[in-house]
């Protein structure tokens, strides 16, 4: 089975998950605090209320799948295939009402990424890849989703969900691609990847990912012509430290300033 | 004539804009570098055709009217009634595809704001005020507008469009009211001031702005029951520094801060 054999699957693990999740956007609701007492990381009914349904889906659909979610830990991931489940990725942009969150689905296949589709029920809007292609469905219609082949940082635009997410020596790696390029922009999660895929913007570089806010991604970013790996130009799809960036040349001058 | 007469008026100066401006958003144009070699302030094409639609209503049904907008400047501002307008508030979240951009239209007679509406086009939100009541419409359908009662700055969420906007003592100042508050969130230009209306987040602060930024907002969040001044607490209409607070308690304790 291929991934393209997914597609319509994820899409209606997309459909089945929005419409768990959108009734709690904007709504009063109470917000879990799973730090105790520590940094503030909200979490939604709705995160759990996305995830048990496509859980629900997975199990019916595939049984002998895996399957990693933020919300529920991880089931049977040494099988062939795994799904990895973010059903909010920005938890925080969700709670402010802010419609740059979304709904993360990503499938490995003997752990590498092979599809993905980040869903953001507010606005209507679905991005997929298969890492070969990507593709945008959203209110202004359908079409291919291509990164840009922007030469240089300082024509770039880069994005962070924010710059709290660097510590230490990361803070300063950061800063000198930042003090490089001619816009960077802050607050957007699962967002920003997106829009590099579509060929907006040009670099995304973050810290303390989770697999489950990346793999999803993986597929998309490179199915658009852009690469994205760890710092030290490693797979991405542990999480952790990760870089995306529009084309190669950027890559490679934003790979070599993060190393100082 | 009261502000409330003018609401249609108003609505049909959104409509128009937005089919004006939305043809632009994702689509790839030119940039114009306002500042000429200094920092990037994006203007778009976009920008000029919303602004211009805008004004040729205004000038058809209201000749007697005064107009102050982003682009083409003043016309007649010693008018009873003044349109302050932003055709798009947020052109960097617009050149990066992220929809948290909006166009601003607003109203001042004798000086003082009196309607404002905040339209994005691309999610279909409309949020409007006057001072007394403050309405949305959006994909989830219409409701009232409310800020909401939190009760300390230690349970509120604060918004700024970029850490960036603050220089010297200004940053030291936020500085101040950000590590009080629990959540802080960047990149949302006038989103930030509706999230804030519509009972989502307790605190927006923000420097450098003008007229055309802000004053659109001020009958909105007036209307939901919140608070926008200066960071003295004198009038917001005038742009600069300015804040807006959910509620009183919030709004005290955040001038005290930034007071120093």
């Amino acid at each position: 089975m291929s991934a393209v054999d997914f597609k319509a699957f994820v899409s209606e693990l997309a459909t089945q998950s929005g419409r768990a999740i959108l009734p709690f956007f904007r709504a009063h609701h109470g917000t879990e605090d799973k730090s105790r007492g520590g940094v503030f990381d909200p979490v939604t009914e709705a995160d759990k209320a996305g995830e048990v349904v496509m859980r629900r889906l997975i199990r019916q659909q595939f049984p002998q799948h895996g399957v990693l979610g933020e919300e529920f830990g991880s089931e049977n991931t040494d099988a062939e295939y795994v799904w990895v489940l973010d059903p909010i990725d920005g938890t925080r942009a969700f709670i402010s009402g802010i419609p740059v969150w979304g709904t993360l689905i990503g499938l490995t296949r003997q752990g590498a990424p092979v599809y993905g589709m980040m869903h953001q029920p507010f606005t209507g809007e679905r991005f997929s890849g298969d890492g070969a292609e990507a593709h945008y469905e959203g209110p202004g219609g359908a079409r291919r989703l291509r990164s840009r082949n922007t030469a240089s940082l300082a024509t770039a635009t880069l994005m962070t969900t924010s710059p709290g997410l660097f510590e230490g020596e990361e803070a300063q790696a950061f800063g000198r691609v930042e003090s490089q390029v001619r816009l960077s922009r802050y607050g957007c999660d699962c967002y920003a990847y997106c829009m590099l895929a579509a060929g907006q913007i040009d670099l995304v570089i973050e810290s303390g990912l989770k697999p489950y806010d990346i793999v999803a991604l993986i597929p998309i970013i490179e199915g658009a012509g852009g690469i994205v790996t760890s710092w030290d130009g490693g797979s991405a799809a542990g999480g952790g430290r990760v870089i995306a960036a529009a084309n190669r040349s950027l890559h490679e001058a934003a790979l070599a300033l993060l190393a100082g």
